[in-house]
């Protein structure tokens, strides 16, 4: 059956991973991972006439670095799946229009880079396409105005708070093309605990974490053992504690194994990256920088990435509301050719 | 096979419409289909304490009128799928926070529709799915607010602009239930022909009609005839004199069989509608609650809806862009029960 329980999808055919472009911010390139990162901007500041049209511009340079790796051409490419943080998700529709391929606009906040896997492996698993392009896109500076206040303002931000990355990263996924194979997607519900603090996203995000990851355990049967990491999107540093009392809760003590993209993109002593990475690019570029190369190199042999979504917006934070959130997770595995 | 061409799916499952629960506003009850949606809103006005909280409402009401319908319980959906016109989606994420099923939140404007229906088809198809809620929502009073200017301005429009349609529709699809099938899915492209003026919508989305429905014409082997009626999203009147232009040029005369949700929806003297309607749920209301009873009656027996998007947002309006824009085609076919 291709459905295991009640929410989560498995790709018979195991669909691989052939290819990933990934292109990072200065801060970013600046972190732990940089050396990660196919692309490093060299300088912060606007890199030509608009913050938006430099992150389509990020969008648009992924997605080409990972054809031009694959030698696969964009005609051959059956479908683009993806998303950002824009309104009307414009980094992805505007970022991506000169490719001529059909496109799916996703959004699920920070969770948009798994929720983009999942619908790639659906569409390859179903064989209604052979190549598809999925990633995400955040900017920093394109967010700010997006959920904030204009950066002239200065505003001072609490220890909570998180940095929205800046950065894009699409995979190229297909039938065949490489020993790293997408095997499951967990759908997730939203949760909403009642946050109501735009910058305590990581509080608000880690039940909807906790919710997947539990239903993913029940519905593969599997346990926390048998995956070698399980990196959730971007709950930072304190949202990964919460994340951590609440498996516990549940009897559930992952160990070291759990690990988050938020933690991992940035060291604590830069600057203004307080609890974390944060951004739909977060969890994107660390896993098809950093994390799928640890199943390449043959270190781990099974990932699950559980990325994070904050359903907040603009005019739902002014007008009161709480913050629903989501997470979707996806499972790679390394298949040996022999297997 | 299951793709057909280079946008097609084909649904060899046939999955079908099981239910569908429509809301219109005031102005849409009033028009020529008034009397075929489930539940007509009286008064025009914020019904709660905000219009973007009365959105949310209508979609709840939309998914929840689909379910009792059906006698199925929202814990037997494997999935929602919907998206709306706010940033963030917050129509679809706050309105069904409620429903305890996997969310998947998808969003291509006034092509959200059948962007929805598509990747409905694609879960039930491939066995990933038994039961998936499906449809979009919008409303007059938060898309004026979240792509133009305070209605308390009273910007006057020109004749080219559309009225955004005020309501939400969602359908419950599952493997069997009734004998309207979801056959086939044409996913678009994004065209940018380089209009500019956000009152221009229907000149915008046009050519990603034509685009979409060429290729489909050409996946499945279809001619025109084929269909007894092809209705486009909301290009409205303008638009919709544009594409039979652009069909023209291409050897194509649709004749009386192409329509237009968006013209479909007002009759010409209602005030304040201009070119026609607009806003994701023109097409979602009219295909649900009229279109899909033709098929049910036995008048028609193939309907293709392509439902059309301008990809436009604020700030990319505000910076000068262009307006791509995107046309996402379905396929709805009379299964008869002896067949």
């Amino acid at each position: 059956m291709p459905k295991l329980g009640n929410q989560t999808w498995r790709f018979e055919s195991e669909p691989r991973v052939v290819t990933t472009g990934t292109i990072a911010g200065r801060i970013e390139s600046e972190g732990p991972l940089g050396s990660w990162f196919d692309v490093k901007l060299d300088k912060n500041g606007m890199q030509s006439h608009s913050w938006e049209h430099d992150e389509q511009s990020l969008f648009n340079q992924s997605a080409n670095l990972a054809l031009q790796k694959s030698g696969i051409s964009p005609k051959q490419v059956d479908l683009l799946i993806g998303g950002d943080l824009n309104a009307q998700l414009s980094g992805f529709y505007f970022g991506l229009r000169d490719l001529p391929t059909p496109s799916l606009g996703i959004y699920s906040a920070c969770s948009s880079s798994t929720e983009a896997l999942a619908l790639a492996g659906l569409a390859l698993d179903s064989g209604m396409a052979h190549y598809v392009l999925a990633g995400t896109s955040s900017h920093n500076s394109t967010a700010e105005r997006q959920f904030r206040s204009p950066t002239e303002y200065g505003v001072q931000r609490p220890s909570t708070a998180q940095r929205t990355v800046t950065g894009a990263g699409m995979a190229l996924l297909g039938k065949t093309g490489s020993n790293i194979a997408l095997t499951t997607a967990t759908i997730g519900r939203v949760v909403d605990y009642g946050v109501t603090n735009p910058w305590e996203f990581g509080a608000a995000m880690a039940p909807a974490a906790a919710d997947t990851l539990t239903a993913h355990l029940q519905d593969t049967g599997h346990s926390l053992e048998d995956y070698d990491c399980i990196a959730t999107g971007d709950l930072g540093h304190i949202g990964h504690k919460i994340l951590r009392d609440l498996l516990s809760e549940q009897g559930l003590d992952p160990g070291g194994r759990l690990t988050d993209c938020g933690i991992l993109i940035y060291r604590p002593d830069q600057p203004e990256v307080f609890s974390g990475g944060s951004g739909a690019a977060c969890s994107t570029l660390v896993t098809f920088a950093y994390l799928l190369h640890q199943l390449q190199s043959g270190r781990w042999r099974r990932l699950l990435v559980a990325a994070t979504g904050a359903l907040l917006s603009t005019v739902a934070a002014q007008q009161g509301e709480t913050i629903p959130s989501i997470c979707h997770a996806v499972t790679f595995e390394r298949k040996d050719a022999s297997a």
